[in-house]
Parts: C-alpha cells; sequence; structure tokens
C-alpha cells in the first residue's frame, strides 16, 4: 500500500494481526517431495459419492442450490445428533447441533463468541498448531500444561487454577484440547484424567473446548468416553468434522453444545448457511449405510500406513524414539539430544521430505512447563498422506537429513 | 448456564456481542405464506448440475475431496480474474482474487483485518441489512450517507471527511456500499459519483468495499464501470459471489484486491480451504460454455418478476411508490405518510405474505440524515423467490394488511 501512507488502516493492531499470522508451517512441497507435513488424507480412501451427488443435484435440488438454514440442513443435524449419541452422549438431539463449514471454522466461532482481547485460555504444550494462530488472532495469552502417557495433566491444571483465584486472577475463559489421539503427541487421555477435567471445569465455572477430529480413526482397542458424554454440566462445547470421516473437502463440521450457546453463535455465523450441497451428500451417504464400511475401511488402511512408518523409523532412524499411537494420522518423534528439530526440518525438504518442526506446536514459547521438554527436541510426520512407499523412502530421506547433521556436529566437534 | 454463576464467561462484551446480533429479520415463514422477504432465487433458475459433479466426483476426486488451497482453486482463480478483465477491470490475475466462502464471509475477513473496537466506518442510509450485524460485531461506529438516484452522496461523503479531519478525528476505515442495483433501494450509482467516490477514498486514503452481488442481474440499459475498473490506487476490495451468478448454495464467493492485502486476509481465513467441490463445480460449469446462456435465463426470469410485481403494486396499491430498479431482487417501497413499516410487515405476515421493515436497513437510527426519511416510512419486497402467481396473490395480501391498518386510521380518527 505505498500510495496510502496516512491511511486510515495503518493501525496497531492491523499490524499486529497480520504479525501473528504468519503461514502455519505448511508450505507447498517442491516437485517430487513427500508430504510428511499436512494431515491430507490418502486419495485411495476418499469414497465414491458420484451416486449422492447425482440425487443431491436432481431430486433435492431446490434444497442444495438455494440458501441453507443458518444451524444447518434438519437431516444432517439429525444424523449428527443420533451419532453422537451412539458414542456416548446421552440426552442430546438436534436443537444442540450447529453445522459449521469445518472444525477450524467452528473453533473460530467460539473464540468469536468468547474471547476478549487480553484473556486467558488453557492448552495443552505441545498443542494443534493449526489452532495457535486463530487463538492468537483474538489476543489471548496461553496456560500451557504438559501432559503424560493420559494426557493433560489435570492435577497441573488444578494447581494452576487455584492459585490464579487465590491471586485474584481472571479465570481462563475455556481449556483446550484435543482428547483422542491428540495432534500432534497421538496420546489419548485417560478416563480419570477425562473426569478430574470435567469436575475441575465445573468447579471453576470454565468451557471446555473438545476438539475430536481423530476419535473414529482408530486401530485398536476401544474408545474412552468422549468429554462430553462424561458432562452434565453444559460447560463442553465439542468440535466434530467429517474432514477425517469422510473427506476434507466437503468442508463440514459441526459444533455440539447447549442450544442456549449455539443460539448465540448462530449469530456470529455469518455465512448464509454451510454448504447444502456437501451437506445434502454426507446425508445421503449416511442413509445410504455406507458409513462404517467407510470408517473400517479408514481404520485398515491408516492403521497399515503407522505400522509401515514405525517400521520403517525402527529399521532406519532407531535413534528418534516415539509412542505408539493407537489412533490419528501422525507420529510425534522425540529426537537425540545433539539434535535441533527447525533445522532437520529444513534439511529434510531439501533432501525431498517435508515433516514440521515440533516447536511450531508450543503456543508461548517463553512460557513453556519444564516437563513438557523444548520445542526444539521433536518432529511430527503424519502417515496420512504418503504412500506406503513413500513412506519407506520418506523416512530414508529423512535419515540422510539427520546423518548429515550427525557428521556435521562431530567434524565440528572434532 | 443456570449452573455457571460467577463463570468467567460472563464479561461485558460477550453480552454486548449476543446483544448487537439478533437474528437479523428473517424468520421461517409460516405455512402457505408467500415470501418476499428473502433474497432467495427461484427454484426454476437453479442450473442442473449433474455432469459437471459427476466429473468432479470421478476425474478430479483427488482434489475435490482432499483439502484445497487457502486462496482458492488455481482454476477457478483464473476464472474469476478473466470474468473481471472482461468486466472492464484491467490488470487483474489470479494473485488478485481470494475465493471465498460467499460474500458475507469475504466481508466478514475484510471486517476482520481493517477493523478495531471504536472504529468507523461510512454505510449508506439505507444500507444492507444482513452487513449491519457483521460490523456491529466488531464495535464499529457508522457514519451514514444518504444516497440519491445516482447513488451514495459523494459530496455529503466529502463534506463529513473534510470535517473530521480539520476536527483532527479519526478518519473511517472503509466506506462500504452496493454500487449496482443496491440492496435495498435498487439505485445504481452514476459514473461521475463512482470518480468522486473514487477521487474521495485516495485523497483521504481510505478503502473502498464494493458489494456487487447481482451486477449482471440486469434487466435494462448497460452497465456502469465497477469502481475497482476505475482504481488504480489498489484501495478497492471487491466481493463477487456466485450466489446470484449461479446458485446461492454453492457457498462460493471471492475477494478482488491488492495482492499484499489479500495475502494477510488469507492467513485469517483459518478454514482449510473453501470448498473444492462447489469450486471445480464452477470451473465445470464455465468452462462447458453455460455461464452467458445461464446468465441471460437469470435475467429474463427476474425481468418477468420484477414487471409483474410493478404490475401488481400500481394495480393493488397505487399508494405506494417506487423507482423502477433496471436490475437486482427488490422494490424499496415508500409507504404514505401515516404508515408505519414496522407494523405494516407484521400485519401483512398475519395476512400471508412476509415483507421486510424498512427500519432494518438503516445501521444506527440515532443518526439518520435527515434527506433519508424515516425508518418506518419504507418496507423493501423481493420478487426473486415468488412465482408470479405467488407474486400477484402476495400483492393482494399486502394489501389487506395495509387496508386494514387504513380503516383503523379513519376509526381511529373519527
Amino acid at each position: 500500500m505505498s500510495t496510502t501512507s496516512g491511511s486510515s488502516t495503518e493501525t496497531k493492531s492491523f499490524a499486529r494481526r497480520a504479525a501473528h499470522l504468519n503461514p502455519a508451517g505448511v508450505r507447498p512441497a517442491k516437485e517430487g517431495a513427500i508430504s510428511f507435513d499436512s494431515g491430507h488424507a490418502d486419495p485411495h480412501v476418499l469414497p465414491d459419492l458420484t451416486e449422492e451427488a447425482k440425487a443431491a443435484l436432481s431430486v433435492h435440488r431446490s434444497e442444495t442450490l438455494q440458501y441453507a438454514p443458518r444451524p444447518g440442513l434438519p437431516g444432517l443435524r439429525t444424523w449428527i445428533a443420533a451419532y453422537m449419541n451412539d458414542d456416548g452422549v446421552s440426552g442430546i438431539s438436534a436443537e444442540n447441533i450447529l453445522v459449521v463449514n469445518g472444525a477450524k471454522h467452528g473453533l473460530e466461532l467460539v473464540c468469536r463468541l468468547l474471547l476478549d482481547e487480553g484473556d486467558s485460555i488453557v492448552v495443552t504444550s505441545p498443542t494443534y498448531f493449526t489452532a495457535i494462530p486463530i487463538f492468537k488472532s483474538f489476543g489471548v495469552s496461553f496456560i500451557q500444561i504438559p501432559q503424560g502417557a493420559d494426557g493433560l495433566d489435570a492435577d497441573e491444571l488444578a494447581r494452576v487454577l487455584e492459585s490464579n483465584q487465590r491471586e485474584g486472577r481472571r479465570l481462563p475463559k475455556f481449556i483446550y484440547d484435543v482428547p483422542d489421539f491428540h495432534n500432534p503427541t497421538g496420546v489419548t487421555m485417560s478416563r480419570e484424567r477425562r473426569e478430574a477435567l470435567i469436575a475441575l471445569a465445573r468447579k471453576h465455572g470454565i468451557f471446555i473446548v473438545e476438539d475430536s477430529p481423530y476419535r473414529k480413526v482408530r486401530f485398536e482397542g476401544s474408545s474412552q468416553p468422549s468429554l462430553k458424554s462424561l458432562d452434565n454440566s453444559g460447560l463442553v462445547l465439542t468440535l466434530g468434522t467429517f474432514s477425517k470421516l469422510l473427506a476434507p473437502g466437503l468442508r463440514i463440521g459441526w459444533i455440539a453444545g447447549p442450544q442456549d450457546i449455539l443460539n448465540r453463535i448462530v449469530q456470529l455465523k455469518s455465512d448464509g448457511g454451510s454448504c447444502p450441497l456437501t451437506q445434502r451428500l454426507i446425508v445421503n451417504f449416511g442413509n445410504a449405510g455406507r458409513f462404517n464400511a467407510h470408517i473400517q475401511k479408514v481404520q485398515d488402511v491408516y492403521r497399515t500406513h503407522r505400522d509401515r512408518m514405525l517400521d520403517a523409523f525402527r529399521r532406519d532412524i532407531p535413534e528418534f524414539s516415539t509412542a505408539v499411537p493407537h489412533g490419528g494420522y501422525y507420529l510425534w518423534l522425540t529426537l537425540p539430544k545433539n539434535v535441533d528439530g527447525d533445522a532437520l526440518a529444513e534439511l529434510a525438504e531439501r533432501e525431498g521430505v517435508t515433516v514440521l518442526a515440533g516447536s511450531k506446536f508450543f503456543a508461548d514459547h517463553s512460557t513453556i512447563p519444564a516437563r513438557s521438554g523444548s520445542p526444539k527436541s521433536y518432529i511430527r510426520v503424519a502417515y496420512s498422506h504418503a504412500t506406503p512407499e513413500q513412506i519407506d523412502e520418506g523416512v530414508k530421506r529423512l535419515d540422510r537429513a539427520f546423518r548429515s547433521m550427525q557428521s556435521h556436529a562431530v567434524k565440528a566437534n572434532s
């Protein structure tokens, strides 16, 4: 805007927002690069929706090409309520479901309703990296809580909230977590910790934002109850999405929560309704009874991918360690002490494989709890998008990047 | 939230946002009611997209069901740039186009980038009623400028801006207008006023947000140059949409503007890309050469609707006056002196026809310019959605509502 010096647009917050919102780490990959960085779907699990579309665009044309009701198509809201009911959430109905343009849109709407500049929120350390710039654009600060093998440390959170209260500081606005196959760590929160978290939220009157895109992408074992299913105080807002259940391109997700909260959020959803065509595709897919078989396929494909990637790391880079995730899309790798994750991610890209530096997953580098470790000691790799052959080749490329760092280190030390 | 007294969510701004965002006037119509209130499309002009969808979901499946690039599908951005180029905007390319989930989403993103609590913006008086709660949710105040038969009064705006400057007050962040077939008034801004507006924006360094959904829904005469085509200083952000061009249900629109601005806005677009399926449907529709014939059909159908409605009002309620709009979806009716538009809208609904009270279209009732008239002296009726037969019947019902008010008034006076 070189022609507009003195323009009224050059405000402090304009600059602040722009500065915070650096593109969130995923760059377009170079030709021939193998992508371990993004949570894209394996193209082979994308379903054939041509029959659903034919019906949606003929029989249902005056619905699918018209403005949709802002809360979502009644048929889809009912379907989602039944789906959550099957998943253990009792007393939920269509009125508790707001259809949105994907879970990130749901998160943004929740933020628009609840957050004011200067507020704080609770996140795990590390947390879902794409959520971080959304939170920052609302001008919040972060209370970062470490995790163990059984999820967010509720005892630590209890101590922090007590101390907040003693010192008369304002409570955080909400607790954000991915309790199932956490992004990036793959950890699933235990039932005990879930119950402790709900009790804490109730005690202090704090909302919980339960973001659970991977819940059905389970490879073994059985589910823990969702936070929503354990809550009877109306404090849990659950974000759901069809991106991992069906296809990311549909851009349909939902917020499940108390009706009075959704009635407020829908007024912030100034979009003329979410796309009725893709909503109808989902309803038709569900009504055709195709969901269960599809989810089975999703689980089978990504289990194979996970196993292939775990094998490749054990074989080629045993120096990296990881917990075995029982679902989801990602491995969270702890690097040997002398290896910088930021530098490794850069070198890997030059070798032709993209991974995400672990440091991107920490909301505020100045207040990371000691137990979370150094943000530079991790990388996140996705096994969702690459083919099994690409997984083998990608780990080999990552190994080359790692070995080149090692040899540099040896030379530097000699 | 009766269980959460003392909750951290009960902040001042939480209440403020909820209070501002009362549902924007469109209620679900009663059984059998004729709808003159909404800008829904005539179902008969919704195109058959089944062939486009078949290709989109088979040949293009790995694009249409995957996450899309956040700025939009390259093919669609190129198509839109060419479309705007044909419409007189020189030097525009795909990099100047950001695909969004409809024009309202585009408007919200522009607001998120540019607005801070306490800012002011310029709007016409009256203005597009759905934009008002979006603006209010950002905590802005309004500078309301009256319109004449040739659009926003640029001379009056010049005086206001000069006086702002003299008094050392901060300038408004942007000027929002619908220059073609203005919503609700149907007025199209003259070329002279467009040029004056651009000159003003350049002089003071203020953005113009040009919202032009109805530009191609023209029934006669020729177009004025778009504001974007007259601007060479990068101050015009144009909102476009396929809702009126093709179908509202696709939920695809765009922002056209300078690349550096769009690069910032795309970082606020935290949505995993707009729906690639509906984007691809539009590209396939365009590539099949179906656009021009479709727009011709849209023009023909709505011209017939407009004429039918004008005839009905002339025949049944000659007491109401209106300018004849040369395009768009709406008539803006001036009521006789003794008739209250709010009360008429309520009575009409009881008679089985929904219209919008004119008062909804004024952003701030405390500062309406005298020349804009009383907000209660207008109603807006849409001829887009109802069939010709419904148009006749709906005007008859409105007439009954009007006559019943008249007879009450006579009784009250006698």
